[in-house]
């Protein structure tokens, strides 16, 4: 007989000696005594050849030069600043790894409760800087590159931006992993390794937004560290069948399956050897499962058109949505198989689980990790439906970002039933108890509808359920609200509607121990608006508030170096104690009353402006005036944002000083308005909006007239690298949302730690910097929230033409509809917007929003009065450190304690 | 005004400062003295980090454990053989890396001419084992991974083949870069890297043929090194204009352009700090080309469409011919575009271009390099016809590898000109003269085909050139050859026909120094059929002969360890002398007559038996009888290879033996016959070959009345690998190709040189093999290459009866008919090529084959007579080494020298 070889071996190479403990998450075995056996070959030798901290010029040389010659196969004639930049980062990783090595080991030794923090973006940034500050090697790096012919600015300036998301979700997540290291809390962030990150924009001859690709791993990426050994399979599509003995389980086969793929990023604390993962998944075809077929073409097709591709959301207007259901999928059951695995190392009894484990889910977008570990745990861990509940509901913890109606994730039901038809079984079965309640109350016996209902073994399950546990719980709705049929329609899981939908806020919530919102009001909006029923029902005490944070080592210290120095100097306090208990900032505020201290603080804001000009003197050969105001308004361009808002009043600026005799202009306060962001692809308005600012730039920038008073800029590619050179330079920023609509905001919060006032809406977290800095140093205007839901009723029902509403906004539109800035015809859709529903409410906001502006140029023109401003706006803005909010969900929240790296390690 | 960027720059990050000497082949800048300035930082700190080569067991483990450390993030307790294969890869990488930088600083400072060789296969195998090898560093990483915990043995059986081609071709290439290496030569090799290697085979359990992906690159490749800042462009489609100014210059525009991406594979030299380089291209989208249309989907769509995908020939299948057309224009672009930079860097005039690059074509795969090198000359160098033409002529260098009709090369006009229509007018300005001549000699004056020549100004310019050149060329051929009509169609590079074709040989050889074959009586072949014409005309000297050669590190020192340790003692000579010189293995000759050495030769061959079984048994389960004649055939399925001569022999042999009483049986020599092969994925009479060699397999290795005395096993995959532990196992191998089929063949080189012995046919490098070794060492069978192109005449007209002609294979084909091994129906097919036509000859040929198996037979049974053949046989296979074959090369083809590593490097 001939050999036929197993087809699961396929493409590998034989491994006949398999040695299994390759998997991260594992620990030497011991001896009877429980001490540690040292597990292979001589300890001595291992010992003498492990490296510890490069700490000296001496050694990050040799480590620099060894890496030219080695992983670049350079030489010192043949190096330019990429290369340099390459080797400088793979000595850091060294180190990162080092002590990465050790935190793990650490883990694992102590085993604490773990979190993991799943985000569908990670708005990472540029690395280097940040790694060398957290290891505290930036002055032996910068001495050790000079040493060997180069510039450490210049070598910074290599780097690209990991940007694997959108905007301030994914950035706040970053932040997040920078906090949860530097307080040696032991968390993992888990998400995906787009093979593209977010588009990069650029601007058309006639203002219009393009996007193009940015392949960020083309160069290579020393941050990451492949792990191709830590594979899962992922199952999509096939068939879901419920076993039909009342237990619930059902076998799930058939289908596509791919494999995820590890790949971890190492998140270095700061001032601590804690060095925490961030593991992002890579999607790979599974090789073997159709050998017959086997044809080159279709194998790369399939590699192709599965998974996780693109960071930016709006790729799917290509792919289609049910990528991007499959992408959320296939990265909440990597990342859970991972826990699992890592978990059952621990030998403890499932229902420990959350004793183990807490998942915070960032945004509903990983909500499928509910149903998945309840179908883990009842298909494949044999567990009753009761007792696995429990586990979820204990594990889970769910963040709400926004409450804006068209913006609460849904997935059409006929589209999870196609590609997870177990997962829409257990949706039901979550669901089915209130579901057959409002049936049940509503005296519609069991007219049930077949495509919600597969099979009679899922109708009698349910049954089931509903009379052991349901009776207790949802039959307790009816008794607590008798006859609020209205009020289960609103909390069913599932809304009605041509196709039915699965509400994913809602199957976070009741999937979760806890909900929290990003800010004092958005988490009141949430238990009064989109979640009032379930607070109602489940009480208030499972509803909280984590106001968002930042990381102050990136956003001032790192951004800022200047400012940082001089506090330091004035705190008399180590850096690094300040850095990391933030509130020590409040030690600043004597000094506003220090003349000489004012002088160096308004000295460091100018060399800051001078440094951006700088920046976009040679990047984009724009000459800037740095004798101006700096007034910027930097983040996604969104209709809510009210970016239109902003060059209304620019706008109204323009033609103010238009109007103006030369003589009256020169009193005026010189200004630069800076806008920058990006908007989605698809966002035909906010487009337009960056057409405009483009147009309205070009023509007044050019007039004779005004340039010397008022320019405007756009800068292209707003990325996390842009923001950390515009935000020191800024005076005035501007967040400016409808009220109610803005659920945090965290740029915000940057702008004023690096002093730079606050011009914005009483929304979000500009409330509670406002209550940390005092009214009096921040420039508020516009609506309060509960006057929006009127205004907007007035609007449909009670229109005023715009006109008589708001004459001075009027003139503008007209403006701009006359063709002021040119392109005539082009921007009516946008002004229409404004003109008619004028949903968010510019038309309301207009004339306070000019006087506003008003009160910044007087406040400006006392110069001395501006920087104590600005000194008091940064001494009191220690609350928004991101520390302080890692600590709150790790105390109130996930119940995890910092687990610092013992000498032993 | 706002800023716009230039849409090059698109996806890269802003470089402000670029330095430029970026590339590979720079050299230090020097100063007025011609002294090298040191060139960038403090030359003393460079210094201090600069590494030398690991030559100490404690060096090497500290190397072993920082990769395992840093390069992994493992630690002692999770390190698994794998990741100890990659630490130590990694370590070993360093060391090649050393000398790789000192290479090509040597190389650039010396400016020596250089030759290249281009092939679209390089069979390299493992890397590991052979790096240590040629480092001298075995034994140090055998003590080393075993102080760690670790056995080198199975440390080296984790890597994976890289096995970018099919056959011999690739192997051979694999040779030579090694052989360029070890003798100190100046060579780089350019080919693709596949992200998939040929195809993993499977067989099923009906003895079938699986392909399946073979994704080599996914676990990284420790012994590549990525490149990204070489990078070319190549344009394919288009239009291309003549300028019409008689120059026949011409505009190439439009089209698509892709990004070719330089990959470097480190290959040391044996015993010599010699490190040559192997640069593999790798395609890369265009980004920025069509930023209004960017779309996430085209643009993925648009990656994985093109290119370098499956070595595997046979991929071409789906992908279709032009994608292969594609595949090799975009591989010589980018080679051609590298060399003619590094030639640019030396500061000469384009006319010595030949006195310092020797380009080879392996094959005519590489033969768009002829006109793509005339379109550089003429079209951006802006040189005259003529004196490209010169350049051209006295740079390549075309090997032939087959003169099999079918074999030969041809691209269909119409497709040539759609992707390359330059190139095409190109192969036109070339053929021209000798076209014109024809047709004026044929009186035809310019009845002329208007898709051959695009343009008025075409035709002028050949007129023009027809004039100038020609009349002293081509006209020549009329002078010479008066009234010999046929003989110019024949000689034309196009073939008439629908489509008309180009023919790439004949390209080859006109636009080449000089043209060679594989073998004596292959060259002669050459020089008698395909290029008869040419050699008439253009005299014999172009055409010479390299025998193949192969690696003796390889395939004697590293697959067959003990046996080279025998031979170092025997020889009384260091290893590094001989297996450098070859034609030392003489030495061997009196120690045939040695019984004690004979019984420790004896000896060897047995446990490399053993040591085969135990593969096959760890591997595959099965157990073999080492107390057989080991009978091996292995390579490519082919007819022309006529695997299907052996299996019906086997038959023959079983038949034979069922005939026999148990007595009779007794006294036959037992036989152990391996197959081991692939065949092309859409080659129908190959695959059924398998098929029938497995399940004959199945039955007779089943049957109790033989299967002591004789068993059969197909192994599936054949590779590199395999090959290295089937070769020295081996006592008698087959090679048995239709004589004149087989151009050469290496494994039959291998097999002689471990010590097997050779029963084949009067073909390729059999014969020289002979020459060296003696006839009565080896077994020929079968007629010779002049009787069989009569053979073939006779089957075609005067057909007679397979009973009639040769009843022994008659009775087998019938026994396999009637369903001996099952699957009745099935082989028909197969066994049809043979009844009818049978091109191959296999009717003419069994019965001397029969009796040669009996000679074989009956030499095995004197055991001594046969250890002295085996001794015998590799003592004169000194000639078969591939460093004999590269320095003919060097010598007689390239005019290269070896260009040692001086001290100051
Ligand atoms: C690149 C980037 N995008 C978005 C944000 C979030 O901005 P905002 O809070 O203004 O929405 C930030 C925060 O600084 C950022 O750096
Ligand atoms: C994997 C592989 N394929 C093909 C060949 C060439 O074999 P042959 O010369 O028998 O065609 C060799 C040579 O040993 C080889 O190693």
């Amino acid at each position: 007989m001939t050999s036929i070889l197993d087809p699961k071996t396929i493409g590998r190479p034989a491994r006949p000696r398999r040695h299994v403990r390759t998997l991260t998450g594992y620990m030497p075995e011991t001896d009877a005594t429980g001490k540690e056996k040292w597990p292979r070959g001589d300890e001595k030798v291992w010992k003498a050849g492990m490296r510890s901290l490069d700490k000296d010029v001496e050694s990050i040389t040799k480590s620099f030069v060894n890496h030219v010659q080695t992983s670049l196969a350079r030489q010192a004639h043949n190096l330019d600043d990429l290369g340099a930049y390459q080797a400088a980062a793979l000595s850091v990783r060294d180190n990162l790894l080092v002590n990465w090595n050790k935190t793990q080991l650490q883990y694992m030794r102590k085993s604490p409760k773990r979190a993991y923090y799943l985000s569908l973006e990670f708005l990472m940034g540029r690395t280097l800087d940040n790694a060398l500050l957290n290891l505290g090697l930036k002055d032996e790096y910068k001495d050790g590159v000079r040493l060997l012919g180069f510039n450490i600015e210049d070598i910074l300036e290599q780097e690209r931006d990991a940007a694997l998301g959108n905007g301030g979700l994914g950035r706040l997540a970053a932040c997040y992993l920078d906090s949860s290291a530097s307080q040696e809390l032991p968390l993992w962030g888990y998400g995906l390794r787009y093979k593209y990150g977010i588009f990069k924009q650029l601007i058309s001859p006639e203002g219009n937004q393009l996007e193009a690709p940015d392949p960020w791993l083309e160069h290579q990426n020393p941050w990451e560290l492949p792990r191709l050994d830590v594979a899962y399979e992922v199952r999509f599509y096939g068939r879901a069948e419920r076993l039909g003995d009342g237990s619930g389980r059902a076998l799930w086969t058939g289908g596509q399956e791919v494999l995820a793929i590890a790949y971890d990023v190492m998140i270095p604390g700061y001032n601590t050897a804690t060095t925490n993962n961030l593991r992002l998944w890579e999607s790979k075809p599974k090789r073997g499962f159709d050998l017959n077929s086997f044809n080159a073409g279709n194998y790369e097709g399939a590699l192709s058109r599965f998974v996780v591709l693109f960071a930016d959301f709006f790729a799917y207007r290509t792919f289609g949505k049910e990528l991007r259901l499959k992408q959320q999928y296939f990265w909440t059951a990597a990342s859970l198989s991972d826990i699992l695995r890592r978990f059952k190392n621990l030998n403890k009894p499932m229902s420990e689980f959350p004793e183990f484990v807490a998942i915070q889910l960032n945004d509903t977008h990983p909500t499928l990790a509910i149903p998945e570990l309840m179908r883990i745990l009842i298909d494949e861990e044999d567990l009753h439906w009761d007792a696995a509940w429990k586990i979820v509901t204990n594990t889970f913890f769910y963040t709400n970002h926004t409450v804006l109606p068209e913006a609460l994730e849904k997935w059409s039901v006929p589209l999870v039933e196609h590609v997870l038809p177990r997962h829409m079984q257990i949706i039901y079965d979550i669901v089915g108890p209130i579901y057959f309640c409002t049936l049940i109350i509503l005296h519609l016996t069991c007219q049930l509808d077949r495509t919600c209902f597969s099979s009679k073994a899922s109708v009698s399950f349910i049954y089931a359920r509903l009379c052991a546990l349901t009776m207790i719980k949802t039959v307790a709705v009816e008794k607590k609200f008798p006859g609020d049929r209205e009020r289960l329609a609103r909390m069913s899981l599932i809304e009605e509607g041509q196709p039915k939908q699965v509400r994913m806020a809602h199957l976070a919530c009741v999937g979760s121990r806890k909900v929290n919102g990003v800010a004092e009001l958005h988490s009141d909006l949430v238990r009064t608006t989109i979640l009032k029923d379930f607070v109602e029902f489940e009480g208030i005490s499972k509803f909280g508030n984590v106001t968002n944070g930042i990381t102050p080592r990136r956003w001032l210290d790192q951004c800022n170096p200047e400012l940082s120095a001089l506090i330091t100097k004035a705190l008399k306090l180590e850096k690094s104690v300040w850095l990391k208990d933030l509130t020590k900032l409040e030690g600043l505020l004597p000094f506003a009353e220090n003349k000489a201290f004012r002088k160096e603080w308004a000295g460091i804001k100018q060399r800051n402006k001078e440094r951006l000009a700088h920046y976009i003197e040679t990047t984009l050969g724009l000459t800037i005036n740095t004798k101006a105001l700096f007034d910027v308004q930097i983040k996604r361009l969104h209709e809510y944002k009210r970016q239109t808002l902003n060059i209304l009043g620019v706008i109204h600026r323009y033609l103010t000083l238009k109007n103006m005799t030369p003589a009256q202009r020169k009193k005026v306060n010189n200004r630069v308005v800076f806008f920058a962001g990006k908007a989605a692809p698809g966002y035909y308005i906010a487009k337009l909006t960056i057409r405009l600012i483009v147009n309205v730039a070009r023509t007044i920038n050019a007039d004779p007239d005004t340039r010397d008073y008022l320019t405007l800029y756009f800068l292209p590619d707003y990325s996390v690298s842009l923001a950390e050179v515009l935000i020191p330079a800024s005076d005035i920023s501007q967040h400016i949302s409808t009220a109610g609509t803005e659920a945090s905001g965290t740029s915000n919060m940057k702008f004023c730690l690096n002093g730079g006032l606050l011009l914005g809406t009483v929304d979000g977290a500009n409330i509670e910097i406002a209550e940390e800095v005092g009214e009096s140093n921040v420039f508020f205007f516009g609506h309060l929230t509960p006057a929006v839901e009127d205004l907007r009723y007035q609007h449909l029902y009670h229109h005023i033409p715009i006109e008589k509403k708001c004459p001075a906004l009027a003139h503008v539109l007209n403006q701009v509809s006359l063709g002021l800035f040119g392109d005539n015809e082009v921007y009516e859709p946008l002004l229409n917007t404004i003109r008619q529903g004028d949903y968010y409410l510019l038309s309301d906001d207009f004339d306070s929003y000019i006087a506003a502006l008003a009160m910044v140029d007087e406040a400006y023109s006392d110069t001395e009065e501006w920087i104590k401003k600005s000194i008091r706006t940064t001494a009191k803005m220690g609350k928004f450190s991101s520390d302080r909010a890692i600590n709150e969900y790790a105390e109130s929240y996930w119940n995890i304690e910092a687990t610092p790296i013992t000498p032993h390690s």
